[in-house]
């Protein structure tokens, strides 16, 4: 079993690189939360992928971009796929909601489910078009999330994976893993099973390990630890007029410029700058 | 004295708009950093104009933008402060480097330092392009930066000063407040002055209030609480291969809604959507 | 009676507005041609609002963007209204389809059109968040293209009307004004009617004017004439493999200095960059 | 010889590939001109590597980058030649002038020219850190553009080959091809020349094959054609208040759809989409 880590943007992908996680999930919750944009398609699909631009640029691991929808229909999903593999992401996943989708955590009625027979042209046109024969295509069913039983769940789950899926992500917001459980007590394992234990956090790993589960994404810890930290420290600022408290429990800024690489760029100087030119003077 | 707390998203801006601050700093080092690159114009002006797009979306204080060198020459700066006003932005910081320029906190050779003739007309042309009569251009010198004496730092204020700068932002990266002080000592205070204590943050705020400073720039705290938290949880993430303890420490999904205003969407779809088209049952 | 003409990015509009007209159509179907895309929303609402941009600064007539069925529900179409007022645009005309939308020029089946109670609701959100007094929302009804009678199209538009639209554009692709005949008999004139007479284009201008229409728009017929151009010139040079005739047919050099205002940059410079710094010896 | 033809946009690239050069020439000229920019570096280069993107989905032909100074040092000029590669980019052109250039038909100083080892640093770290082996690096000197004599323009030809160039645009203003012959008669030969002869159309293009030449240039002339299009149609309309005669001088709209592929869009519907879901009612 392997883990994916939430990034949204550049920084946090290289965090998460650095962590040693298998792989990276590009949130659509937090990218759109840290743009400071609610998650319904608020951005545009092409501001999402500047992100995914800077984030493949500073991360060495596999990036799975959490496509929502799809941003529109069959089309724009072929043109998005296209458009990622350009840009380096290992792979999508699309949900089976229309456009504009809302936040699986926020009330749903049950219509929110797409038509399965459409939501399957979506999945087949992104393989038609996958970039290369690695990018994934991941197929996420909400029937969970709209309130559906888990036969609904599964007869999606296998209508994805005959369109071409190369794996399933199971939603669900209980606080235990009993849609999960219920899936994968069903499911004939044809394909990888991803989740986002997110609410039923407190389900021990080694349950998922043992239901069969291929992967588990941390959906959006690292920007809530980042929106914690953030809060606190603006707290403390404001009430103390002062950073010298605040100094010591923050990163130092060495630590941004190591993130950075600062050092490639200096070497990088010494070898295309006259000396003139160079901007440090040793 | 007021102070301004640094952002470098929509998010961050939200938050230090919540803490009270009365102005937000888009922290050129913060904004690149938080894309995954590096401080010297990695990122193009518009990649950043679009993230201060973002950031006057989600915050009601005044921003005041980093512009570093203003991204080229006089004309260069004007197309910059034009775009600033039409997306909301309250003013401009522009530093006496030239393009690229790099982080102050990283070695300067004297060459650095712009031509001062050249750079006063940036920043009258700023001043003669401004979208509106409150837009600030700051004039920031790097005197102290390079290696220069107050005298410098001084000749350039007063020249800036005449060329229109509303305010005056003299840096400084000492652990002492010296370069600060022996600057306030001759200044005539015919403008605010401003000043960055990230190295000097053991200077006691009342001190700053004694020089006569204007403005305290918190330049880049958010950003780092961020990546110390980001790297603290993606740690214990990673070994203890669980959230269960992590996300009692964290802020909760809840909160990333708050500040999303996600109350705001759903009382607007009740006024603009059918009834069956909400995607909340209720 | 009114004409606006259609421009696709900031050159055209700007030769448009030197031509008189009375404001400028930014035509989605050539927007998106020019891009290389078809014109079914495969450019993201961004990446047009980029283009829209780029005209406001290229011109000073009002700008009607032509904004395909508002690019989601009534959220998206709030955020590309408030967006528009920050680029300086004059208004947006929306159609009631949904997104994806496709060129009313191309077969439609009656289920493209709208619910009206839910393209209603876009009219409402954005009148209600409309960047300014002046700002235009013009509703287009595809009545017509969908197949409908002319009641269907009149309900709509005063339907549209009654949920706040400026104005209302009835489009028709049939060969004579019939269409528009119909519903300008039992149009009571109570908002302006906008039309683009693309395929009856044989119609004399005259009878609009008899008709009590308002506005003309010549909604394509800068980039037709400029893909016929350049397909020419194409040819000529492919086949003579020399410029030397076709320097002579085509716009010179220098106007397209002009176009670009050149001479005001030469002033500029005088102005703002010390002497030795001026890219002109003179 | 080979002929490149200038695009400045994605269909104008799909018109010259339909025309049948061996290659595309995206004009930093033609390209500023468009967006209704000045060519001094108004539009940042990310705006410029938005319209490859767009050019290289819309043609097969190889697209060489007019990459004016490269837009900054080394490192900006690395950081361009990753991201054409990644928008399948063929090759870019970096000339010897600072940032922001101007253009080269316009007055230049001596003064404007590079330092040549500064710029030598700029050939290697684009060689350095090119997207594929494939990849072109064109270095042009803009030595008889400022007014030096061809000793130095051959010298700096010579310089930038042992930097690493594959080849070399030797400029000129010329109203004859004199610099050009002269160039030629000291060149080795060891690189392939490419040239612009829009000052020296009357050359016969036999000359430029005589002298060696590999590549000639048409860098303007779809726009200029196109600007002389539209004013002609803008008067036209503007005066004739119709379309009527219009309608029969410019390409028909089913000539747009056409270059859309539109048929492309109708198949992948009749593929994707349930019957029901299908715009068109076939």
């Amino acid at each position: 079993m392997s883990f994916l880590m939430e990034a949204h943007n550049g920084l946090s992908a290289r965090i998460a690189d650095e962590a040693g996680f298998e792989g990276i999930w590009a949130s659509s919750l937090t990218m759109a939360a840290s743009l400071g944009l609610r998650d319904c398609n608020e951005a545009s699909w092409t501001q999402i992928l500047d992100i995914l631009d800077y984030m493949t640029d500073a991360c060495s691991r596999p990036i799975l971009m959490d496509g929502d929808s799809g941003y529109g229909n069959f089309n724009n999903v072929r043109r998005l796929v296209k458009k990622l593999g350009s840009r380096g992401v290992a792979g999508v996943c699309i949900e089976d909601k229309g456009f504009p989708k809302t936040n699986s955590f926020l009330d749903h009625s049950p219509e929110s489910l797409a038509d399965p027979e459409e939501f399957c042209g979506r999945i087949r046109a992104a393989k038609d078009h996958q970039p290369n024969d690695q990018f994934a295509v991941v197929a996420r069913t909400e029937a969970f999330i709209c309130g559906q039983p888990v036969e609904e769940a599964l007869h999606r789950a296998y209508a994805y994976r005959d369109a071409g899926a190369d794996a399933i992500l199971v939603h669900s917001r209980r606080e235990t893993a009993d849609d999960i459980q219920a899936f994968m007590a069903d499911w004939d394992r044809s394909r990888p099973v991803l989740i986002c234990p997110t609410t039923y956090h407190q389900t021990p790993t080694a349950h998922f390990r043992a239901l069969g589960i291929s992967a588990v994404i941390w959906a959006n810890h690292g920007l809530r630890a980042a929106v914690h930290a953030m809060q606190s420290t603006c707290r403390q600022l404001a009430a103390e007029q002062s950073a010298a408290r605040v100094h010591g429990q923050i990163a130092p800024v060495s630590e941004l410029f190591r993130l950075q690489n600062v050092d490639e760029l200096a070497a990088a100087e010494r070898r295309y700058l006259p000396p003139a030119r160079r901007l440090s003077p040793v």
